[in-house]
């Protein structure tokens, strides 16, 4: 091989200087009129339908700011985006009615019903977990169908609703009953945890097309993990929504519901590789609070190489189908 | 004197060990039914009403953590509070429906309804500024009179409401033109800070009895200040409402919106001592945000001492009123 | 299934609000009269045994803060412990003398001797590791026979006296030498790190029934470490002690003496749930250190599901025994 | 008055959510190519100047980040800098080359030579103090002749340049001796600390205009030392640089080399404030180090209110001259 | 005046890399010998005395890893004490019963006489108040009679014993009942703070020369302050115990007590340079606790120019006095 | 066997007492002048070479610290370094010319020509990566032959240099170029991570004797890798590096550039404990940045071990040679 320019140490070092310029997800151009845009990276500030925590809103800033530094690509999977797509970062969701959780979920919806009209596939930074219902709900008064789910989290987030508000961060099963989410399609990965009730999940158990809970991801593996939720969405749309505390809080301790025995950033990201090829129509990364990361931001770090492998599965799967 | 059992070291250091047992506020007796209580400490851990810091509803906890040691008189006002009048923890308002701003602010009216109805006295501690305005909300009811207004804050916290509720953290103006409160009883003191805009405060300046700037309470120093707030309240009756951003970052850094060039807790607690005799019918002290606080925990330090010197007030005030 | 209470959202979430209200272990009664109570969770808030640290006297507040957020069942063993039997905290053991280590032994030897005779099964939340041989020392008065031990750590704790007291926080071989713990039936589990000289823990390798090093942990696997500890103890009665710095630092990190290359929680846990049915006459978590946890709190976090398992096993065992 | 769109809440509430969207100083728009631009902020993330402390490369994006909520107007200055000129964010100095101070300094000069050439006044964030003399090169290129300094700073930072480079962060003598800067309408205002000799700042003493310790500060007070900032610069061009240690730690704990017994806030800003009307053709502020800040963020609070101050006296300046 | 080398940039710089090399207090050598010292700077890691903070044993550490930057002049003393004694880190008392407050103290007079035996003044660094009467011991037993004493406080720390000790933080009580100090010569200056007891203090305002509390401080001034010490104390022997809380918690954070409304570092350190040419015979910084400090350490600045202020007044003594 | 001193407790403890006294690296005797000494363990607090993290210079004091509580041998080799061998505290290589890169360079080769001159193996800590190619070089020039290389790191770190300087942290391509390591005698252990671009690290994977990366190393396992090691190496000289970014940042927190996917401490020190009998010339530490390490100082803590372990086996192999 020769000795190109990307192996100079002076280019390779830009890419570490996180703390350099304006900070824009992946150091990508900030287009906040939709222009030219394949893959669009959309911060949602919103921390109003999670009494826990409370800390979500500073998510995509932190993530902005860390991410910076992640124009790169991924190793084992040899796909460099900024190559293949467009990709921009679209700016923040407006969120002027933050304190009435049902408003803010409508300033969402109507954020990305413009996203989905000018044909972005939106990748999303949370925020809690209340963002992704929204999301999905303006795919579906667009595409007209439900859409499958491939959901890492320690929690189902499905359950009744909340008295103040059906927009919380566990609006799960009401997105399946809405028809938003196909449950037949949809996939969770990783819960655990101790609960407050034994039936607590049941609904889940019972109505989703598959539950892997830590326990039996750790007992069968990640090959099989992925055959599992392969098998699952199939090949129909799908959409990734990821919820940091489905890593160990030794690896991620900045969300907001910490749940230990969780996952290892190794046996995570080997599944999240695997599923290259899929029909992924949109993912999202939620519930990251940075004032609970540490002092080397291993939180964020993580957010930044999700919200970059995320952007590479996309982007190779709109590549190869001729959109990119 | 003699050696009192008072000045032994053992007596001595059992107060200083704030670590020690269950915490309450001030190490008083929790008495959840408003039993045998003049006085009831109360936690308000909301966070619905105010976008920025939403850490506050962690701030009763931390209170009663650091003020378990804190069960002291005040030396230079010789009040003994404990032996005056009968103080109580009265717990947390119960908020299971804090992703609604609104029925937010109803579950703490009710519940205040009840102190009030208990002919208890209540000193509360937040959650953000929101929780001030159903307090009074209550109490009106209670009395059915507009009540006169002491409040410490940087910031006016008086404009038209929100578009997503009536119920934020800056709802003194409401508060007046609803007669919760009465303008012309109304100081504030503190106010300082860059404004988004010149005229943002004009109607606090038009509208209270007083405003006392930051600026103006160092030119004319405690005294005047101090003179100031009697004469703008009188006799009457009066609430005490104390924005802990009032403080000066580097004496209180643990608030959701620090302004620079702010009171030392020298001044600050001056005034505040120097109000003994008015007719407090409550006080609540606001906007404290953990997480943001340091190492030391001097921001909640701070919060103990003006609850014990709130609560010395106002168990002098009902000794002498025969209450005790 | 029914759409029961326990799976809608507001309870649900009521179970994650660690901060509300007072804070007790578990959100458990506080009865510090010992009535009504099976199982009493109790803080030893002492770091008069070990110079190393020094902050675990600030342990009971930092768990009953956490685990205030744990009244759950853990999903693998289907136990409801607060079904089951009656539990309280019965709050913090009174420690005047905390600055004379053999004083503070005898204080909370005199506070476990009460709890004892009232029948009560302790779980205990130190404190340093002094705390255990003074419990164990009120049990052995009590019941006139000495007790097999289960001890996770990653020090042996087991050497002769400190030249300034007897009442250190490495008391394991006084207190077999006492008579106060069964040798042959003590198990330790995690010993590791470098020490200061090879011969260190010679004589527990020599005297106890079984030493069980991390490395050969990682060697047997859990399955086998559940069967050995179960085959030392056997069916008599036995305390479980757990030292939180037998866990790798990642995983906990506040602690006193962190050793590298430790246990994850995914390890211990295991173990932990593999003792369901043994003869568990109390238990202990002890070297917590809370200032030098992350923000993130995942020791008090892990302490708190170490609370709830071991409150789980006793329960059900006292259930199974007809005594809950 | 009327109740102008300004007062209302929501619009209060935008200014204050310093996490939303792209962060730019002060809100402002990224222009990097110069155009439409009266005021240009920039960022200079340069820590090659200076051993110690050496995080002052994160300054700007700290800066960026916190001021992203200060576009607003100073309340006692009554100046809306935004409507009186264009003010934009020029991004940061490009620095592949911060290994070497002397190509650093090189680049910096190269690209303050474009934003004198556009006739944009700079507004700078470091980065330790070796961004000054460099910024200053390129003035005296495009102009021809010194320039008078305001330094606020507790160090003279003038002293003969180190064995490994003259661009050092206490370059001002050099400066003087090159030309630069115009000793005798040179001011230093705050100089104190303990010194490694007592000759150290002799030449400062001895060559400047004026050098106000920080003991004359505070016997002479605020409007005596506005007087003689005023006095020796004069009417002539200014350039104002701000060390953030001036301020004592207690109110600016995030600097490079910390000095105790420093001003506060109250005493600096009101000296700041004082300068209106000066001709200044620029300003810095720097040696801020953002992982030194605490939690609460005061010392980037501080810097960002330094820059709004700095923006509305420059502001004020070129619309008085006909420039806005 | 000459470009003296001292004014070198180099030379100046390398007075700031407090990180570099091997830790001394003030950069000195290290001489556990005792030889060649006019001035011992002795650690004192002890934690024995005090329930509360329990983390002053790290005290010294911090202080030599901080002070060794601080190798310098004051600039207004304008007294050079390298130049002028020798002066040397003694290390730290070994304190191998550290688990037993009166063995300790023993090790702690131990070591001291030998201090005292070779002609060396000791200027110490806590650990907590617990050091100071057995350092008072030693020289008493030197000397055979009592010593004035300039003890620096938020608190009087002058109570009857605890139960457990009476060798605890609080001893100067004993310490005056013992003849050890002499409580007419006594001066207490920065009393404040709420107490368990409005008699708590009764004993030190009617035993001792002279109690300033802080109140009275900001009443009557520096000047007047330090012109009561000297009245107090006179021309005959003084010690000076200095802790460090009573500095206000925004100065000095990292103390076991904070006590809020307390004295700046500008008002204390002006009163310690206004005690040049006292007959101090010895002093000591108490009560510090690192992990309180903040990032930036300000306490460990602050308890590092104390060191040099207190070597600094005690070399020039030793110098007039032809001893240096 | 008897019970030894060693298993004494008060000695035990004060092996943990890492605060006490002066910090030297695992407490061995300082020795500036080389004397009387074996293995030199040598600090470099240089970050002259490394734009990220700039903290690495603050690496020698932070792990001098934490060390001074590892005078210990390591469980499983039985190895005590210290009674094999003279061990020394060579202090900080003096680094006056820090700001520039090249002088550094120099200065730190001059240092270690003094060191090989003495015939002492240096074990070096860090600073960043800079620190090694002047020690190869000073090697290589005393010797005259190349050395190989063991290369534990997450990045190769060798590319054309910096146009800013040759002398960077990543400096292995230029150190093979100019004859100072024999590339196929080195090998990498741990490469992982994003890349700014896929051909990033073809010089590595094509020159050198092996790259083995993180997946690699998972694939194999341990004993491979130590086969892998052992057959690259051979029997020669070998150099053994270490950054502490190999670790999984979940281990190891504190260092300039964390990459998520790592390896665990436990997988790390098997191989390191493996690689006895390598005939290692040297060792060093490289990347900590202690102000992102967490507050219980787990990368501290690592280090330390690492540096007792390379010091064992550096040791064990002098020994072995009759040179200890």
């Amino acid at each position: 091989m020769t000795d190109a320019a990307a192996t100079n140490l002076d280019e390779i070092m830009l890419c570490f200087m996180h703390w350099h310029g304006i900070a824009t997800f992946l150091r990508t151009p900030y287009r906040p009129d939709l222009a030219d845009t394949d893959i669009g990276l959309i911060g949602v500030p919103s921390s109003s339908g999670n009494p826990v925590g409370r800390m979500q809103h500073l998510g995509p800033r932190a993530v902005r700011n860390r991410s910076a530094g992640n124009q790169k690509m991924i190793r084992s999977l040899e796909i460099d985006p900024f190559a293949l797509v467009r990709i921009s970062d679209l700016g923040d969701v407006p969120l002027p009615r933050i304190l009435h959780p049902d408003m803010t979920a409508d300033d969402i919806e109507a954020f990305y019903a413009r996203v989905f009209a000018a044909g972005v596939t939106p990748v999303s930074v949370g925020g809690d977990h209340s963002i992704t219902p929204p999301i999905l709900r303006a795919r579906h008064k667009h595409v007209g169908a439900p859409v499958g789910l491939i959901h890492f989290d320690s929690h189902t987030d499905a359950y009744t609703p909340s008295a103040a508000t059906r927009n919380t961060a566990a609006g799960f099963r009401t997105a399946a009953e809405d028809g938003i989410i196909d449950p037949k399609r949809t996939v969770q990965i990783g819960i655990r945890g101790s609960v407050p009730s034994l039936e607590m999940d049941a609904w889940a158990f019972e109505n989703l097309g598959r539950v892997i809970t830590t326990d039996e991801f750790v007992e069968i593996g990640e090959t099989r993990v992925i055959e599992e939720i392969r098998r699952v969405v199939g090949d129909g749309p799908a959409y990734l929504t990821f919820d940091l505390d489905v890593l160990d809080p030794a690896y991620a301790p900045g969300v907001a519901v910490p749940e230990l025995n969780g996952l290892t950033t190794r046996e995570i990201f080997r599944v999240v590789h695997g599923l290259r090829g899929l029909n992924l129509v949109g993912a999202d990364i939620v519930c990251f609070c940075p004032p609970l990361d540490n002092a080397a931001e291993i939180t964020a770090i993580a957010a930044s190489e999700l919200l970059l492998s995320f952007t590479c599965l996309i982007a190779d799967r709109l590549a190869t189908a001729g959109k990119g």
